[in-house]
């Protein structure tokens, strides 16, 4: 007897092959996906605890977003609209300081929330009180990589202190849950960490086979300090210091030389694109065809919802098609299928997954979504790809499994009180306004 | 006794103040908006015969899209990722040919679904079969100003006979279904018509006192095209035509030189700025930022499936608010207020129904949205504007209605059948590809 059946469905493997599966079943026993294939072949071979029938559904794997700070969902709308530095300095630093663990987790219980209900299934993330937002990932199902930031602004103690915490959390959170959740090392970003610091980071990852999540060159502000100031850009003081490599993910790379470009790929350095956050800060929009002609693999992600609004991934995909076909006047650019890779098997890759996660393939973790294809916005239904891409948003997700557990079915959410939930970050997001004492917007 | 009465919503006006009224009630008598204040006055004042519960609950004008082609939802996701030419040449036209007078009813009719579904409540429509189009709206219960396409294609014989068959239309449609139709010219474009054809719409335009739908500089193919044949911008030849002016609905306005602003802001000509179309199709970025400068006014439009894929005018709102912002390197252009005002009260302007609908305010035709702000994309909610642009999509408002009737509560329209279109919807479309034996993509 295994555990669940889906069948009647149409799969997109994304395998190797990008084989689809039309009419086709999934077998998953425990965690893992145990057989993939025609309903027939499947329903002959394997009898389920629980039958799903995907009929005029589609199955994929679940989406990975590979750069977020969840517990920020808290400042959601809190301020938009304003020159960076300002936005930083006067909104969302101050506030920030008012978080408490309780804060993060709630806030992070509120992006799990919306992860789900959205169809991602596993997220990288950067943020304050990890063990907390680990708390709020271990009751909700899903699977992440947590890492804690290193924001060591010239003071080496808090530097070394800062990289204890890290260091420890590491050690005492990675493989809970069943192992979904991993850790790894957050160095915030070149310009808010030193070289020597950043050295460290790289030892001690490389050390603990873990991953580290950085920012790279996200502005032109700090492209241009980089090489006023070092001679040399981001990506490239990065290299000097050997610290790119295949356990890097370097969040946003807005701003790249040809040479960055090169340098990434040697190193197998991974990207995380976060196309709507560079937009709505006005960052930038990032070579990522450039990047991924060159053969670099680069994953996507929402970035916070303080600089989003918001953490759907379908969302984010058609702003990952749409930005680089105007940018460089190429319609072809960024086709449908590519951008689905981006948050599914990339996104694997990106974080050092891609054996667990990231396909519907047998020995896989189960991890998968299924969509209702039977929407307004999904009829017709000519081409899935182009329906996930164009067409559809988060809340076209029905059911979510995530290591072989179901996080929702029919969108009722069955890990965590979605209504619970929304009530207390609404009051958590109330009372940090007010104890700040610096108001709305 | 009055027909509805909404109460206890967070009303946002839009009104010339924009007032946002808390803990606010609207009643509605016939078609019209009665009156608007706070719930106590309001419900002491009148008694309804339906009283909606707004409670959580966000209530703003209907969203209006100012440039689609409903029929071709029909063909959603047939073809993507394309050269514009070839696309149009080997995908999209050839396809048209084999669309019949029932394909493009059915197609409207699952537009027009779509559009409830997903909260707008007014659209300018260009399309084949205008009775077939007018037929799905009437039904649908939305509002509309339809117009018929004039493709003269250097054939003065074909534009003379269309231009009947426009004007026809509009004498026999415009205000049907208790005035929700309206009905306008629809020369296609300043590169498929004849500047003599342009002319004769024009006069006649201004003679039936209707509006004039055409595509404007959309592509930079067609900026220059324009520049090295008459030595002039699209817009300048519009200008010495005497084509420009209130009543024209220029869609698209890609290419604008700083001399066209001046004249669409002189001649009062509306713009109909459709971001997601013109960056899929990589056209380029409208200079909106530039216009809304000087005081032109200029609505959303999600232009059609085709080359959009969905008609989420939430989706559309986003991307404007974006796309913008990164074009400049300017994150305070284009707040999330502004946005909202180009699909409501600046929509109104562009169809020249600015007195009839476009805010909520007594004596405004009852066009209104009740959007659910307690979801977990609209947690926590500390600006309404930022989470209806920045955090919101379609599948988030939960009751519509029009002209004073109800189309949809609580997600369950009541005018059409969902399920009906749905599956009609996708049986037209495969039967149109078989037909047309031009394969899938």
């Amino acid at each position: 007897m295994i555990r669940i059946l889906i069948k009647n469905a149409t799969i997109l493997t994304m395998n190797i092959n990008r084989d689809i599966i039309k009419n086709g079943a999934i077998a998953i026993n425990e965690n893992r996906i145990l057989d993939v294939g025609s309903t027939s072949e499947i329903e002959k071979k394997y009898s389920a605890d629980k039958i799903i029938d995907a009929q005029k559904k589609i199955v994929l794997p679940g989406l990975i977003n590979t750069h977020t700070h969840l517990s920020m969902t808290l400042l959601r709308g809190y301020a938009d609209d304003m020159p960076l530095k300002q936005w930083l300095e006067e909104k969302i630093w101050p506030l920030e300081q008012h978080l408490t663990a309780e804060d993060c987790y709630i806030g992070a219980l509120l992006g799990c929330l919306e992860m789900i209900k959205s169809g991602t299934t596993c997220f990288a993330d950067m943020y304050y009180h990890l063990e907390n937002v680990a708390r709020a990932v271990e009751q909700s199902g899903l699977r992440a990589d947590l890492c804690y930031p290193l924001l060591e602004l010239g003071d080496p103690n808090r530097g070394e202190k800062l990289l204890g915490v890290g260091t420890q959390a590491i050690k005492s959170l990675y493989g809970m849950a069943n192992d979904r959740i991993h850790c790894s090392f957050g160095p915030h970003a070149t310009n808010t960490c030193s070289a020597g610091l950043l050295q460290k980071v790289k030892k001690l990852a490389d050390e603990l086979k873990v991953n580290i999540h950085i920012h790279v060159s996200e502005t032109k502000g700090e492209f241009e300090q980089f090489k006023t100031q070092y001679g040399k850009t981001p990506v490239e003081y990065l290299q000097d210091l050997n610290f790119l490599g295949a356990n890097v993910l370097a969040a946003h790379c807005v701003w790249l030389s040809d040479n960055d470009i090169k340098l990434l790929k040697e190193t197998n350095t991974k990207v995380a694109h976060n196309p709507t956050s560079n937009m709505k800060l006005a960052s930038g929009i990032a070579p990522v065809p450039k990047l991924l002609a060159s053969g670099v693999t680069v994953g996507l992600g929402t970035d916070s919802c303080a600089s989003n609004n918001n953490l759907d991934m379908f969302g984010e995909m058609k702003m990952a098609a749409l930005a680089h076909k105007v940018n460089s006047l190429d319609p072809t650019l960024m086709p449908a299928q590519k951008v689905l890779e981006m948050a599914t098997i990339n996104g694997a890759k990106v974080l050092g997954l891609k054996n667990e996660i990231g396909s519907i393939e047998p020995n896989k973790k189960a991890d998968l979504i299924i969509v209702n294809a039977s929407k307004p916005n999904w009829t017709p239904l000519f081409n899935p790809y182009s329906n996930l891409v164009y067409s559809a948003h988060g809340d076209d997700v029905e059911t979510v499994i995530v290591n072989g557990e179901i996080l929702m079915e029919n969108r009722r959410v069955e890990t965590i009180s979605e209504q619970k939930i929304i009530e207390e970050a609404q009051k958590k997001a109330d009372d940090l306004v007010k104890r700040s004492k610096l108001g709305g917007k």
